[in-house]
Parts: structure tokens; C-alpha cells; sequence
């Protein structure tokens, strides 16, 4: 195996060992190193120990032509990855003139002197070069020697994601060539990922593009990474065979989200959208009133978790009594009562319990979706229990697939699947 | 330093390295650990490697008393713990009669044959035992040799987490004695992290009890674990410390939650809440749907993200004119609509552009929080820009604790940081 384009990834910080502070920083990287061409070989956690960590260091670049530290570029005694890479590569430390005017310069404009043991976010080694971070006091290193090279960011993900997208993807282009990278994801849903991971089998055994499957609440997602001089070409080759096989199981790609999927169509036919929710009580709300430009179509949404407040929103009482709350018939009125008094086009609900109480004595997680529009309504039964915590977030979604499947019905889109 | 209590992780699987699938099981088992008295100096995540598991298997053995392993159970030829285990620990894998029975019977119960290669879920080896997973196919390993532990789970967390709370703590209790832990977990807001971790600075010293600091979304927590004969008395003294030092800014303890501890009070006393949103976009609403037993206190709620929606739902068309829809009078207004609209006794509002679209010119971040309850109204101005994607959730929690602060003031609650 080759070491040319492998790469270690060490997540600093004692907090993380205490569970204190999640670790996102290593699964962020290791989506985005294949990106670059660079395979990820291992990944260690280790706390705020020079000792340890130096051993770590030693051994991650005996092994790999990258590593990738995270954390420890805070400005007190316990943040050691600098002293630490100098002390594995041999090199002194020294105050870079320029870091240290920026650094002094940051803490002026909050008004205040900097406290003496920052001067170490201004250390450099003659190797290291530094990694301007616009949201924080410490900079990046990026070190290079020989064969191999070391990036140090520092650990929060709002610092560190910017510094990886602005600085460090065209820095390890140069220092890693020849891999003109190309990805593309391809977003599929109401299937399995068994089931997709089986549709897909031939796939998985191809180097160039690779293929990786992915399971989200949205879907199972595969993202396809070409490289090469004929990357384009590849990738589109078998982007188009994966469409011929999943057919229109596809939703979307790259970027796009269900809700900007949906909220486009609406909004380029002027359409209006309005929710009433039971079992979700408020996240597919949520979901459309976060979305940019959703002021267009998304009119507003009811949570209604009881019958006197279903009631209250314009469901008939007569129909929970007769097929209680959580029913096709009340999910349909739901919908209907969102979409009238919300004077909006379409009415999308969803009712059921997906938490675990059950007053109605039905399975737990069993849910329905209602769709009301200027044709009538439909409903859809779906069970949520074993998402446990995540029912509500998954019956959102659903409700969403739901909304997608009857705009297309409606011929108001078009499914994306050919591009 | 004593290796005594000292323990590794190796989170397994070839799918964590390319960032298709995020490690929870780590942190989890981070925030666990040191409810055992053990210490984590390590964690390393490894594809489905033989060589690479082994070698790390190895020197984690060397240094570590304990090392606990995540994935790699499954039923597939890259599952590879099992052989690792056994190829480090130099022991023959067998069939174990009783667990293949209890596999093939899985199979049964679903209708199906069991396919071949899932005949590995049944191997053991002399050191180790089975550990029961009611919720799949993997047993996981329990193994012990000299004064060595390995403990092996299974990666999906609704498998590991209950295997971890009915089957390992309690033989980790066994093999690790004189450890007798007790942990409490304090919950402050409305003061920074910096501002707690200097408060509470002295404690940071003491090893027994020891103390955690945690940033959440619902404020900063402090976790004190004691050991030892007279852990309780250690946990109480120390607890009572931090109460004074503290004071009201404690509002929860253990599992407390700031919806349950809210809802606790309004069930009560038989009042009862509505809430109207415009940034939080549903997420306040669904966080009461979806608490145990807030049907008693929850009346429902009103997603309003347009100023045509605010006024339909009862918001005075002139006070938006007037003041924009971003603005202490109109968040005002909304509270005091969802509570007569919804016939509750509180109505709570929040108002404000928690995204990047800011019509108004009004800096991005701003929102405002409202309530009205049967004495008047009163609103408050937040900034949750620096939150970013996190802004309608704290948004969200932000109301909360005005609501929380309210209840207080009509002596509907006492502050909980007195037990």
C-alpha cells in the first residue's frame, strides 16, 4: 500500500477524553480528505499529555504523508500541539513578528491588552507556515518537510470547517497532485440501503470513481469521487448508469435538500404550502421556516397535539371521535383544516404518537401523513417506533417525500433525476 | 501513573474512516467511563483492517487494564474483532452450541434461514463470554485474562447503549472494586463557560470528588464524580459548595430537563401554555410535544413567519407597521395572541431572523422572546447570530428559560438548587 496519499487525523484535548466535548472534527475530515484524494488511514484521540502526544506524532508520520491535528492551539499550559510538533521535528519555536501584531491587534479592538501567555498563538517553527483563522486567536500551522506534512487547526468546528474549505483544499492540491478530484452525490429515498447497497454491488469494487453509501435521514446518499485526467468523463459514466439502475428512487444531488427541492417548484408557481402537526409538533414547521426564501411559499404552520385543539384548528370533532386521533381520517383533516384556514394551496399534517405514550391503545410510532389539495386529500400510514428519538425528525422527512411525490403527481415538477 | 484504571477505545469500521458513518459510541463511552473510576487515555478509530486492528489491539493490551471496542461484530468477512481478538490474545474460535441456537432462533422468529457466514455471531474463545444484545444479532465479548479486560459491543448506538448500561457497568463494577462511584451532574445558565470554570476553579484540583465541565445547549453543566467509602459524604460536601457559589443559577440537576422542569410546574398547578414562533419556526412547540405527559400543560401552537401570518393569527397588522415584525412590541403581541387565541394561561413568543435573510436591516441574529400571562406582557432581545445553524434551537431554549425566570417571579416555582 501506498503512502503517498494516506493520512492520520489526531483529535487533541483532554475534554474529549472526559466526554465533555464531542469529537465532529475527525468525521468532518474524513468526509472531506477522500475529496482531496487522500485516503484516511487512522484516526487517534489523545489528551492533553506531551509525552503521549509526541509518541503519537512520532508514529503517525513514520506511518503517513499527512497528518491532521486538531485542537490544542488554545493559548494556555495545556494547549501543547505546537511545542509538541516542534519537539518531534526537532525544530525551535520561535515569536513570528507578524502573527504577533495580528494577535495584538485582535485583542485592541475588544479593548483589551493581551494577557502575556497568548504570545504563543504568534509561535512558528522555521518549518510551519501560518493559517489565517478569521473566527479565532490561534492560527493554523502548515508544516512541511521531505515527503510529509502536518496541518494543525485548532478545535472548534466554526473555526476549523472555514480554515479547511479556504485554506487548506487548495493548499493540499498543490502538495498533493495529480488527483484532480471530482465528486458527485447522488440522493435516493424509499429504499433500503441494504437494498441500494445491493443495486449498486458492481460499484463498490471500482477504485476510479469510488463509490461510498451513506445513510441519512433523508435518504441513503452515494457519493461518487472520480480523479485523474479523465475525472469528468468517469463520473459522468457511471453517474449515468447509477441513474439508469435507481431510476427514480433519486430526489437529488450534491446540495440540494428536500425542502429547497420542494420550496423551488412551489415558489415557481406561486404556490403556497401550510402544516398542521401532531406527532412532529413543530420540526416540519421548522424545517420550511429555516429554509432560505421560504417566506415565498411556506404560509405558516398549527400544533395541535390534542383533540380540543385539533378541534380548536378546524378538525372535526365527530371525526376523532369516530377514528380517534391518530387515524387516516383525521390526518386528511388536518390537512384540510391547515390548508383552508391557512389559505394556502397545499395542506401538509402529521399525526400520530411517536413519542411513548399511546392513549388510543395503537402501536407505538404509528403515525399518519396527510396531503390536502385543490383535488381533494390522501393519507399515508407510517411507523416511526424505531427511530426512538429521531420518530419525530424521520416523520417530518416522510411527510416531506410525501409533499414531493404528489407535486410530481400533479405534474407542478418533475423528478431530477436526469440532469 | 497506575495502569490500573486506565482504559483504550477502539471504535472499529472502515466506514467511520471515510466519514460515511459519524462515531457517537466513543464520546458515549468517554462521558461513562468515568462513572466506573476508569480513566480514558486513548481512543483510536481503525478501518477493517486484520494487521492494523491486531497492532493496535496490541499495544493498547500493553499500556492499558481495559480496552473496549466498537464494531466490527457483524456477520460479514470485513467483521474482524472477533479474529483480532483471538489472533492477539493467541486462542482458537469456536461455535458455542447455546449461542448458535439462540441465533438460528433469531432467524426463525423473523421467517427466514440463517444465512451461512452469520454463523461467526455464535464464536467465542476460552476467555471470553457472551454479552446479551436483545437488539440484534451481535453478542458482544466480555474477555478476561490476567489482569487484562477487553470488552467488545457492537457499533449501532441502540445496540451498545443498553448492552453498555444492563451488561457492562455492572461487571465493570466487579472487576474494578473499591471504586464505589457516585455522580452528579449540576446545571447552570445565564453564566458563560469561562465565567463557571472560574468560579468553580478550586474544585478543578480535587481528584475525589472530581469535576467536569460541560457546554450545552441548555447551559453549562458541571459533573462531580466521587469514589471511595465515603463517596456520598465527598459528593454532598462538595455539592453543597457549588450551591452556594452558584446559587440561582443552578436550575436542574441529574436528568433533569428544562421542558420537564417547566411542565412539572404548570401540570401543578393546571396551567397551561401556548406558544406562537416566527424564528424558532416550530422547534419551542415541538419541544413541548414532544415531553412525556405535556398534554396536561401544552395547549399548542402557531408557526408564523410572515407578517400577513402574524396578523391572521391575531398580531395587530399596525404594531408591525409600526415597529417591525422584529421588534420587542410585536414579540409581545404574539405571546399575547397565541395565549387568548389558544385560551392558555402563558403564551410565549419568539420573533426574530435566526437565518441569513434579514429584511428589516436589522443586524442578523436578532430576535426577540415574548410572554404574556394574565398580569401583562414582556419581551427580550437576544442575539443568537454567533450560533449560526444552532440559532433557532438556542432561540428556542432561550424562551425557556424566560419562561423558567417568569414562573419563578409569580412564585408558581421555587429555583430546584436546594434539595
Amino acid at each position: 500500500m501506498s503512502i503517498q496519499n494516506q493520512a492520520e487525523i489526531i483529535s487533541i484535548g483532554t475534554e474529549l477524553l472526559r466526554g465533555e466535548v464531542t469529537d465532529t472534527n475527525a468525521g468532518y475530515l474524513a468526509s472531506q480528505l477522500p475529496l482531496s484524494g487522500i485516503e484516511l488511514r487512522k484516526v487517534t484521540m489523545v489528551g492533553d499529555n506531551h509525552e503521549q502526544l509526541c509518541e503519537i506524532l512520532r508514529q503517525a508520520l513514520d506511518r503517513s504523508a499527512l497528518v491532521v491535528t486538531t485542537g490544542g492551539l488554545g493559548p494556555t499550559e495545556d494547549d501543547l500541539t505546537r511545542e509538541c510538533i516542534a519537539t518531534v521535528l526537532g525544530e525551535s519555536l520561535y515569536v513570528d513578528a507578524e502573527l504577533e501584531k495580528h494577535l495584538r491587534g485582535l485583542f485592541k479592538q475588544i479593548g483589551t491588552e493581551m494577557p502575556s501567555h497568548n504570545i504563543k498563538q504568534a509561535w512558528l517553527i522555521p518549518s510551519a507556515k501560518a493559517l489565517p483563522n478569521p473566527r479565532g486567536t490561534a492560527p493554523g500551522w502548515w508544516v512541511e518537510m521531505d515527503k510529509k506534512t502536518v496541518v494543525s487547526l485548532p478545535g472548534p468546528p466554526r473555526e476549523l470547517i472555514p480554515m479547511w474549505q479556504n485554506e487548506v483544499k487548495s493548499r493540499l492540491q498543490s502538495r498533493f497532485p495529480g488527483k484532480a478530484i471530482l465528486a458527485r452525490t447522488i440522493k435516493t429515498y424509499a429504499v433500503q440501503e441494504a437494498k441500494v447497497a445491493e443495486l449498486v454491488h458492481p460499484f463498490f469494487d471500482s477504485a476510479n470513481p469510488s463509490l461510498g453509501i451513506y445513510a441519512k435521514l433523508d435518504g441513503i446518499h452515494l457519493r461518487l469521487i472520480a480523479h485523474g485526467d479523465n475525472a469528468e468523463q468517469l463520473l459522468q459514466s457511471t453517474e449515468a448508469q447509477l441513474e439508469e439502475i435507481l431510476g427514480p428512487s433519486i430526489w437529488g444531488k450534491d446540495d440540494d435538500c428536500l425542502e429547497g427541492v420542494i420550496g423551488g417548484w412551489l415558489s415557481e408557481k406561486g404556490m403556497t404550502l401550510a402544516t398542521m402537526e401532531d406527532g412532529s409538533g413543530g420540526l416540519l414547521g421548522s424545517i420550511f421556516a429555516n429554509a432560505p426564501g421560504s417566506s415565498k411559499y411556506y404560509r405558516g404552520g398549527l400544533i395541535a397535539c390534542s383533540d380540543e385543539m385539533k378541534a380548536a384548528f378546524g378538525v372535526p370533532e365527530q371525526l376523532i371521535k369516530e377514528h380517534g386521533a391518530i387515524s387516516a381520517e383525521v390526518a386528511e383533516a388536518m390537512a384540510i383544516a391547515a390548508r383552508e384556514r391557512l389559505s394556502a394551496d397545499f395542506g401538509l399534517s402529521t399525526s400520530g404518537i411517536v413519542g411513548a405514550h399511546n392513549p388510543d391503545g395503537r402501536p407505538p410510532g404509528l403515525t399518519y401523513i396527510g396531503i390536502a389539495d385543490n383535488l381533494g386529500q390522501r393519507s399515508w400510514e407510517q411507523n416511526y417506533a424505531r427511530f426512538q428519538d429521531e420518530a419525530g425528525q424521520r416523520e417530518a422527512i416522510g411527510a416531506l417525500f410525501r409533499l414531493r411525490e404528489r407535486l410530481i403527481e400533479l405534474k407542478i415538477a418533475k423528478p431530477p433525476h436526469k440532469r
